[in-house]
């Protein structure tokens, strides 16, 4: 299988187009593909590609896109990830095995029980890192769809996520709502589109919990604990596997 | 909440019976619970108590068993997971992630692109490392099981695995055999046991998939390619949504 690389510019066949810096120098110093060598291309929005390398120094990279291949095809529902920065680099593991699941967006969000800040996270340019995640994650499990990561935000009143699709299901522990429902009482027709919301490792405060209610399903998956970097992983399986789309 | 520690000699109420080693280090040393103090214990195969320090030196802590407590409901179904071993401390994650997720029992394998040798493991004493993970984990998810870690065997002929619960899932890439089923093809009422299989890094042979499907259900979960140590987690929160259990 040829080696396969992210080019956001990839549009149309027979085209010339130069690799962004970072698959460049994957592509000459780690794999050391030549002028004339086949790979593959994908866009990050669903174009896949049969390219040929035209020209290739340390830093710049040129190819050109000889064909379509067949992209991996995306689930039929277009499900966002409303996930509570969690500490350290685990959120980096969330939002890999997010594009792994095949989400199309993750909404990073801060909670009342987030040890971290809006203004933190911006210092640390978290937000383009995550990013990066995604493109990698994508290479990885072949996805051609890179999903948006969008700037954090504070997860505040009820009206916080409104711009996130509905359904809206918030990943409760169990008994922490008389309203939860567990994963077989969610509607067994997929939506088209669905929301996961995912708290940090301390969960969500019962002020969270109350005012969210009316607007998603608090929904418990099983009776155990999960931990809070595997929970958006567990949930996400259970529901695709609930809309039989796994 | 009491802290909760595991002792697995905790049987009758009443008795006074003394922590294993290490408990009686996080105790002590991490926790400074003294003489006097109400703790948590469980025994690993269910039980789960109420008690109370009677002494506490260093190394040794001696607590007696007041009460029982409700210990939270093992799944209904009693899941193997026959796993693959995967390199580094990656096994680590997954034998945490299925006691995190229910199953009752882990069968580690080697196989053919298992970069590992049962001599290698036995050296490196991996399989009592597992076992101190599944304890660990049980802790942190509030199991009253410990499940037990089996040691390593080699995953060769179809009858390797004959001693693990029927149905059998051979987790498998997209379009590994010809018999593959995804997980909406599963028979939806719950069975009493099931054995997850799940392999390593570099995925099954050919041969292996051929040999092992007469025998097991070769499971596709979606279309995408799943981190080997992320596999068993997510086909195993499908199936229990798939048999309605979460």
């Amino acid at each position: 299988m040829n080696a396969r690389f992210y080019a956001p510019s990839a549009r149309d066949l027979g085209s010339e187009i130069e690799l962004p810096d970072e698959e460049a120098q994957h592509l000459t110093r780690v794999l050391r593909l030549k002028a004339g060598d086949s790979l593959a291309v994908f866009n990050g929005h669903g174009g896949e590609f049969a390219a040929i390398v035209t020209s290739a120094t340390k830093s710049r990279v040129r190819v050109r896109l000889d064909g379509r291949a067949a992209a991996k095809p995306e689930l039929p529902v277009s499900l966002t990830l409303a996930q509570a920065v969690l500490k350290g680099d685990r959120m980096d593991a969330v939002v890999r095995d997010a594009v792994m699941l095949g989400f199309t967006a993750v909404q990073p969000i801060v909670t009342s029980r987030s040890e971290t800040s809006l203004a933190a996270l911006a210092r640390s340019a978290r937000h383009e890192r995550w990013h990066r995640i995604a493109v990698s994650s994508a290479k990885q499990c072949g996805r051609a769809v890179v999903p948006a990561v969008a700037p954090p935000i504070t997860f505040g009143g009820p009206d916080t996520l409104t711009h996130l699709p509905s359904p809206q299901f918030l990943l409760v522990e169990p008994g922490a709502s008389a309203l939860t429902t567990a994963v077989a009482g969610v509607d067994a027709t997929a939506p088209a589109a669905a929301t996961l919301i995912v708290g940090p490792e301390g969960g969500w405060t019962a002020e969270e919990v109350q005012r969210y209610a009316g607007h998603a399903h608090p929904l418990g998956v099983g009776t155990l604990t999960l931990r809070a970097d595997a929970a958006a992983l567990v949930a996400a399986a259970a529901l695709l596997a609930r809309w039989k789309l796994v």
